[in-house]
């Protein structure tokens, strides 16, 4: 399909991540509203691996906003774990982008997730994006 | 629906969040992943007003988490905003809840989310809600 | 003194914050990173009451930057108190501010902290606050 | 003297820390009361590097918490920087701990802090360190 990118080399990143003390709850598991950092790590790795770095997208007016997204908390995950996090680009627009993730602890799966990605300007308002941009983050191109 | 809760007594919430500047990021919008705090909150004011304090129930073994969520994010909120967050309780069954957000700044509808909560033992494993508190969260007992 | 400001009218601001379940960290204590957020909560309201909302204030180019810190917690605060935060202003100069701050749940007195922040321009360097800025946050205008 | 912890071996830790992009402000600073959590951080890792777990002990029984606290931010942190952040033990008694920090961009000190931790116990009330704890945590022993 024309706007899809399944090349895994532009479109999937691995990181891992700690577990903070101040990211738990009083049961001692991950918040669950903490996990949307990671992802967005994660994409900040993604999209360097490709080229970019997303701070200098935005000093020249290209921001991506989460428009909607999704998490399926499996297993709690708890401080001190190292989190496997991995995003996908399992679709990509000249406007938008949609990842899906996956968290592992050791070789347990704890944790799967989507989000799509808006492209907009610095008023806020959707924009394509650049031709560099769109042909380094699409395999098709 | 035997287990369904549709009494608006019982099933329903809303509270006035105004946003701290700690939770916009560098557009100057509320950070995506802060949403679920002011989900939270709401949803410790629901429980309060069917005569629970989250605090205790947590203190004799109950705990409610997070099981699996979703969001839309339909329009930015800025720093400052006084936003309007209202849960609905939508299916409670003995092990978990359903809620859906409604998030408005003024009368515009910024978001739209969904969360299951899934009600747990201090193992952290699945358990079921007290008779008391099964009745008071549930319309039809 | 000519730049302290000791008008309790405009130095001085309370606020009522109920603590989150997001804020509290495994002991089920409000995590000390936290307490700053709700410092920040007071200053835009001390600002508000003397005319100001810091956004707009932000959109004309003036930023406060905290320059430095200091916290005393003196008793733990634990997930749904109610906390009384007090910020007062005790001395201002045209290019920064201190406070100190108090908390207390109930009549307890459980935090003291202080604060020197620093007016710069959106280039992040010291500037002058503007006149009308400076008489309305300084006693002695 | 007596309970001073001078050795570097068992009283100084460095890690890297990239700064996220929720952690930054409209600024696109780095927010002044996340730099607790990066200081957390750190003292994790120490403790590691003598040999303790923190979540370990904490399943014992036994707490760290911050008593008191200051920080100079001299040089604002961004969005995807690198910082070096080295906490160094300059105190140690039975029943607290002295750190300071470091914060480093490149070759640039951007911030100064110091805190003092409390053993507590479960319940939150001072305790002794374990014989265990002491001994390895402190260069005298």
């Amino acid at each position: 399909m024309a706007n899809e990118s399944r090349n895994p080399a532009v479109g999937e990143c691995t990181i891992d991540i700690q577990v903070r003390y101040a990211e738990c709850d009083a049961m001692g598991y991950l918040h669950h509203g903490r996990y949307w950092e990671y992802f967005e790590m994660v994409r900040t790795e993604l999209l360097k691996q490709n080229g970019f770095r997303y701070r200098d997208l935005e000093a020249a007016g290209t921001f991506f906003v989460v428009y909607k997204c999704s998490c399926r908390y499996l297993l709690p995950i708890r401080y001190d774990d190292v989190v496997r996090v991995t995003a996908t680009v399992i679709r990509t627009t000249r406007t938008r982008v949609d990842h899906t993730y996956e968290m592992k602890v050791g070789s347990q799966l704890t944790t799967e997730a989507t989000s799509t990605l808006a492209c907009v300007g610095r008023d806020g308002k959707p924009t394509l994006m650049s031709d560099e941009l769109w042909s380094c983050t699409s395999a098709n191109h």
